[in-house]
Parts: C-alpha cells; sequence; structure tokens
C-alpha cells in the first residue's frame, strides 16, 4: 500500500535492531531484516538440540542463550517471526534478555559485531510503513498510542491504529473518485437531454464530499481536547493563590504530569489525569515556580487564556474581595465570551483566613462556587470532583471519526481548498480536462494522509518523534 | 528439588501478574498460575480464527487484542508457555502490550476482574524455585544477572545462575555423605585390625572438606569485589580538593552510578563504570556535595579507609606540600598497611596554580604519581587509565567458584563450625550418634544455600529484594 514514491534515504534492506524495553525485569531486543535468522543462528544456541533456531517455525518461541563465539553472554529466549507476518514485513527476531544494562551492552555489541545496525526513532514501524503492513495514519496512530495516558486519547489512537481513520479517508477518496466518473459522464451527455439530471447528482455529490471534508476539520478542535487533555485555565488577581492552588491541585493527585512525544504543544502546559481524564492547564508560565505568581496579568492576557480554555477557574481572595467586584468580574467574563460551552467555576481561596463564611459567598450569582484553602490543601477534592463533573457532561461516546493530528488536519484544510476550485469551475463551466487538475490536488492531499503518496521529509518529521524499538 | 520443607505462606496455588518491564516502546505483561490459560482464553482474542488461543500450542505466539467483554483495549502478542516447560513451572502466558500507562493499567485491571493477583517482587522466581526449576542459590543468582552492570558482577551471576555454584555445594555435601558413610563403616570395624585404614582415610576426608569449605568463605572478599567493584578510597588533608576530583571522575566518564538491589552495601559509596570494570569509591560521605569537604579527617579515620579500599589515591594540593609532608605521609601507611596488596596512587592536585612543575616531585618516591588539575578535569583521564590498569594487573580468569552472597558465607561458616565440631569429636572417640548430630548440622547450613532446606523468613529476606515482575 505504501512507499511506492518512496526516495532512497529509506530504502535500506540492512538488518537493524534495538531495546524495545528500557526497564524492570527483562529487556526485549529486536532485529528485523533479511539477516535476521542468519545472525541470530551464529550468535545464539538453543537450550535443546531438538530446538534448532533455523529449523523453528514463524511464531515459535526457543530457549538457548547469547554468545560471542567465546563466551556466553545471557540465557534468552528467541522469538522467530517470519517475513509477511511479521510487525515489519520483513523476518523478525525478538530476544528476551534479562534486563541487566551490561547484558544489553553486550547482545547489541555482538549483533553490531554482525553488521547489524542500531535502529533509528519508529523505523520498526517506518519499514511496517513501507512493507504495506499498515499506511501512514496507522503508523502516526501506533506513536499516539504508546503516548495515550487518558481513556479518551487511548480510544482515539486505538480507533486510528485498526484503520478506522484510514477508511474513512478511503471513503472519501472513493467519492472524489466517483465525482471524476460523473464528471466525464456529465461531459459525454453534455449536450444532451440527461444534462440536468447528472449535473444535480455532480453538485449533490460535490456538496456531500465538502461536507466530509468541513466536518473532520471542525472535528480538530475536539479531537485536540480529547487528546491532549481538556483544556483548564487557572485565572484571577495577583497574589489570590494561582500557583499556591495549581500545585495542590496537583500533588493532591499525584499528578501523572505528561509529555506527549511528538506533540506540538505549548511548552508551558500542564497535564494531569484524574480517573482516566486528561486535563491540560493551559499558559502555566509562572504559576509552576514555588510562592505565588508576580504578575499584573492584564484583561487582555487573562482573556487569551480563557480563550484556549473549556473550563475557567476565577480564583479570588475570600478574606478580601467584596462581592461586587466578583460580580463586575463576572459581568466582564459575560460581555468578553461568547461560548457557551465554556465552564467557568468560582474558587474562593483562603478560606483559612476566615473566621466564619460570609453570608455574602452563599450562592454566589448562581455560579458554582468552591471554597477552598490553596495552601492547607483543604477541598481540593471538590474541585477535581467538579472538574471530572463538567468532564462527564462534555463526553459522548464517540464513534464518528475525529482528526487528533496537524499533519492530517492541514492535509484537509489542503483538500477542502481543491474541492472548492473544483466547484468554483464547475460553476464556470470549466472543461473536465481542467477541473481535473483541480480533482488531482484533491487527491493528493488525501493520500498525503494515509502515505499513498509522500516523500522524506515527511516521514522523517512522523519517525523522528517515535521512540527507540518502535 | 526446592520447597518441601516450605510454610503455607507462599504455598498458594492462585495466579498472578505482573509487567516484566516499565518502559520504552512495548511492555510485557507476564501472568502465571493455573487459571493462566483460562483468564487469557476470555480476555484475549486472537485475530485470526485459525489461531484460538485454546489449541494453540506450547512456545507459541499469536496477535489479537484484549478485551474486558466490552471493548478492545490492545492489540497484543500473546505468547503461551505450557506447565513444566515454563519459566516457573505452571502455565504461564506472556502478553507483549504498547507501553502506554493507560493500557498497560487497563489490562491489569481487567486480569484482576478476573480474579488474577499482582505478583509479589521476586515472586515469578520464587514459584521456579518451589517448583524446583532451579534452587534457591540459581534463583539469587536471577537478581544478581539482573542487577549486573559490569562484566566481573554479570560474569558470577551468570555462572551461578547456570548452577556451576549449586554443582561444587553439591559435591561438597557428596563429601559429607561420604563421609559419614566412612564413620559408620569405621564404627562397624572399630574392634577388627582394619580400623587404622579407614580411621585415615576419614581424616583426610575431613580435612578435605574443611579445606574446601574454607576457600569457600575466603573467597568471599575477593567475591564481593568481583561483584560490586573494585573498592578505592580518596584520601587526603583537607581543602586538597577531594570532593572536587571525585566530581570529576564521575563526571569525566559519564558515570553510571549504580544503586544494586539487594545488596547491604554501605549507602555512602559511589560506583563508576569504566570500561565494564566497576569502581567502588568507599565512604564518600561529604565528598559528594559540592565543593570542599569540611572536615578534619583523622589518621584512624583515614585508616579505616584505607582498610576497606584495594586502591588508596592519596590527594595532595602540589602547590602547598613539601616533599617531606608526602613522605612522612607514605612512611605512615607502610607502617600501618601491611597488605602488599593494596595499590597506593599519589595525586599530585591543583597543577593549575603552579608555575612550573617543581623539580621535587619528579619520580616522587618511586610511586605513581598523577598530576591533575581536578577545578579544570586536567589529566583526570591519566588517572582512570591508571584505575584499569591496576584492575587488569589484578584480575585472573576466574574458573573457580566464587562466594559473593553474604547468605551464602553466612551459611558455609556455620558450614565450617559443625565440620569443626565433627573434627573434635572425632578426636575424642565420640559415638557415631553423636558424631551424626554435627554432621547433620553441617549438611542442614549446606542445604540452606540451595535452599534444600529453607523457610518463609528466609525465602521472605531473599525475594522482597526481586524487582517486581521477574
Amino acid at each position: 500500500m505504501g512507499g511506492q514514491k518512496m526516495e532512497k534515504q529509506y530504502l535500506t534492506d540492512d538488518t537493524i535492531c534495538a531495546p524495545a524495553t528500557t526497564g524492570g525485569a527483562i529487556t526485549v531486543i529486536r532485529i528485523s531484516g533479511s539477516k535476521a535468522f542468519e545472525v541470530i543462528d551464529k550468535i545464539f544456541k538453543a537450550a535443546y538440540k531438538s530446538a534448532d533456531f533455523k529449523k523453528l517455525e514463524s511464531h515459535k518461541v526457543v530457549l538457548g542463550y547469547i554468545h560471542d563465539g567465546k563466551k556466553q553472554i545471557d540465557e534468552v529466549l528467541a522469538t522467530k517471526f517470519a517475513g509477511k507476518k511479521s510487525y515489519t514485513g520483513e523476518d523478525v527476531v525478538e530476544l528476551s534478555c534479562h534486563a541487566s544494562p551490561y547484558i544489553v551492552q553486550e547482545v547489541l555489541r555482538i549483533l553490531m559485531d554482525n553488521k547489524v545496525r542500531m535502529a533509528r526513532p519508529g523505523e520498526f514501524t517506518l519499514r511496517a510503513f513501507m512493507n504495506g503492513k499498515m499506511d501512514l495514519s496507522q503508523a502516526e496512530a501506533v506513536a499516539d498510542l504508546v503516548a495515550a495516558n487518558s481513556k479518551a486519547s487511548h480510544n482515539l489512537a486505538f480507533r486510528q491504529m485498526r484503520g478506522h481513520f484510514s477508511k474513512n479517508i478511503q471513503e472519501l477518496r472513493q467519492q472524489l473518485v466517483d465525482f471524476a466518473s460523473l464528471i466525464e459522464l456529465e461531459l459525454d451527455f453534455s449536450e444532451e437531454d440527461v444534462e440536468f439530471a447528472s449535473r444535480k447528482k455532480l453538485y449533490d455529490l460535490l456538496k456531500k464530499i465538502k461536507a466530509e471534508v468541513n466536518r473532520l476539520i471542525n472535528s480538530f478542535a475536539k479531537g485536540n481536547v480529547l487528546k491532549h487533555g481538556i483544556p483548564v485555565a487557572i485565572i484571577g488577581k495577583p497574589n489570590v493563590g494561582k500557583s499556591t492552588l495549581l500545585n495542590a491541585i496537583f500533588n493532591e493527585e499525584k499528578a501523572i504530569v505528561s509529555e506527549i512525544p511528538g506533540t506540538t504543544r505549548d511548552a508551558i502546559e500542564d497535564t494531569i489525569i484524574i480517573d482516566n481524564i486528561a486535563f491540560r492547564f493551559v499558559d502555566t508560565a509562572g504559576l509552576r515556580e514555588s510562592g505565588d505568581e508576580i504578575e499584573n496579568i492584564g484583561m487582555k492576557k487573562t482573556m487569551e487564556k480563557v480563550q484556549q480554555a473549556a473550563i475557567v477557574l476565577y480564583l479570588f481572595d475570600a478574606s478580601r474581595t467584596s462581592m461586587e467586584e466578583i460580580c463586575d468580574t463576572i459581568d466582564d467574563f459575560r460581555k468578553n465570551i461568547d461560548d457557551k460551552d465554556k465552564k467557568l467555576i468560582l474558587i474562593a481561596n483562603k478560606i483559612d483566613l476566615l473566621q466564619e463564611m460570609p453570608h455574602h459567598f452563599k450562592n454566589l450569582v448562581e455560579l458554582e462556587t468552591i471554597f477552598v484553602s490553596a495552601k492547607r490543601k483543604e477541598n481540593i477534592q471538590m474541585l477535581t470532583d467538579s472538574l471530572l463533573k463538567t468532564a462527564a457532561a462534555g463526553a459522548e461516546e464517540e464513534n464518528q471519526t475525529i482528526v487528533t493530528n496537524s499533519r492530517h488536519y492541514e492535509a484537509l484544510k489542503n483538500t477542502l481548498e481543491a474541492v472548492k476550485q473544483v466547484k468554483k469551475g464547475l460553476d464556470n463551466n470549466l472543461s473536465g480536462d481542467l477541473l481535473a487538475v483541480d480533482l488531482r490536488t484533491a487527491l493528493y492531499h488525501l493520500g498525503s494522509i494515509t502515505g499513498e503518496v509522500t516523500n522524506d521529509e515527511i516521514l522523517g518529521n512522523i519517525f523522528e518523534k517515535f521512540c527507540i524499538g518502535k
């Protein structure tokens, strides 16, 4: 499927190896390429004569030891995957060694000595793509799957890896091809009576294609949320305890602060996983320092934060803030934010400084208000519960295809542009030949998603973000 | 072989699971126990109908996915190891999943839901021991092997895991059994003429046994060096740059500072691996802080350090120290240390402060002297080269059995004690019945090494030091 238009850089037929695991009790070392079996036959000796590696069938495991001709390095399990039935589509061996750094180093050294080369990041998956075992969007999903840290991001990556997304793109592609056939038909019959019917069909199909491409493009915003977490902004005046609150939330939940490789998110974000839901705290630069933020956050900067967020936590100092001040702030928000999907939660901080709960804060302006002491970590769980409740309200079972990858997003936008050109051409009664140019452009951009057309630069960008051994 | 005298705590026949790897591209999850196949059959579906897990033969791998009855969690490879042919001696399945924390958590959750329990540290190896797949000293070697960070420690652990050490202990045990037979013979013939000959044989055998036990006990010091690294002490007056030198050495070599689990070394040691040789810097408390050590190291404390070391680096400030002072120090050493195997290397530090190399330091007292600037990291490699040269001079191909484990060392000392009692009894013409008591004690202690006799406490101590998944 993939790889037909590949350039030389990746068209190597050497044999590669890499550890596919990094710690624990065992280390799995992967070897892939035409020489894999030959090399293993040389450096591996089965524990029992009856279990010769050379005669082993595919998908079989055998116990034995790795040696360098002089001495034994480790007792290992060797698994054989023959040719087309392997992950890469090449001959593959997986060695399961004891996870000692010395052993791993020695086994790799022996492999190098036998002209097996260290794999580049993602090179096993790249080979799987080149050998038609998966298309490019599936390969990209493998990296997403390994990085998945929440239920939502896992579901998305898993569905994409299993080919749901590719199938959708293929269907879209088929519609474009159908359209091209109709164009030809339309041209054939252009002088006859049937013209009108086929022209309507043409327009209907084009509308359908446009709608589907548009839907995919629009799903990207949601895909981003599902993949990277629900964006949350903490805002408030200086010294109300924003950084203390952030730290309290992260401590409370024994935060898994994620760093997803291969994504282009802002560096100043903190992600926390609560009950398998990812929340992404946007623009936390400065907030993660100990002590409070030394910053006079203006309305413009605040609004930028709010713009990026789906949940906004407005923090104020309950011991110093008047009811009027809060009402003014909320009015300001309501004027500036027209997005009804944004959830605003008021956080009354520093309740440890209060003698008693002031009456005027009760049932605050019909907005959800949570009273906390960030410093003493009081009621933080009420806050995280509220985040979870908000997330649950916004969640639906996603069976529609969603775009999560900015490369796909770009390709779809380019596709849409080309489709619009086709429509314009149709409106202007352009000849079939000329329409075909824009149709080809649309097909080209769609094809780049699944890798039917690609080049070294695209591949380089995709696979350099993989981890070694995948 | 093992486990006959086991108590209830470990005699469980439930099914256990744990990840055997912690990071990278894939995660291997191990499941062992009588229900392993039944559970996998329920939660795993093969990708192809022809490859049903239930019908799969042992040592075969099959592609499929893990599900919880409702949704698919991950595409995995499942490997089947049937009963006695597995690592643990029970039915074992290894699942090779994508290494996402979410996936691993979900797969473990589904296993728990099916009454598979999380394994305790080392529990797989414990079961291998209980099912007679290896003896106790081999099981201990598995942990040592995973922790091995140098060529020497790897060789020791690998030989021990492969049963070399056990074989030696078995031979020793056989000699004790032979001795017991002779005792009986001697008693049978005690009233007759043949007495003298058999008595000589008795004494010869006892001497041989004592010598062998003694040799093993004495090998422990060397075993310790091979396992944990060659002990190196850095000594010198205050402010000569000891901590700076230590840091310079560790920076230069991009130190692999090892933390070997399950060893009882002092916490204040730093290990560095240079060319696969481990060097253990003893008593570096305070030295690892930045800046120089604020301490007035007295001769007693210095001598304690020196006592523990095989290589002593005597550091002095080349810009301030007189020849006489150095000669006095060396004389002091020679008086206090009678161990010819200890290597003393003089390090003249702070050469950056010298205008030119002073003549009186050349060919310093016939001792190897290295001129360095720890601060500027000059000539540090000369020093590490010298460490390597010293190590190479002390290394021999080790084919003799060496004791590396303090538990074995204790057991051997107890064995020796019992053997000495036997000899005493023999000298005092004790009856065979009474000699047999001490013989049994000797056999008991030897048997505790390989686990022929053991108890929950010993097992607990050994396996709690393993990592999870092994």
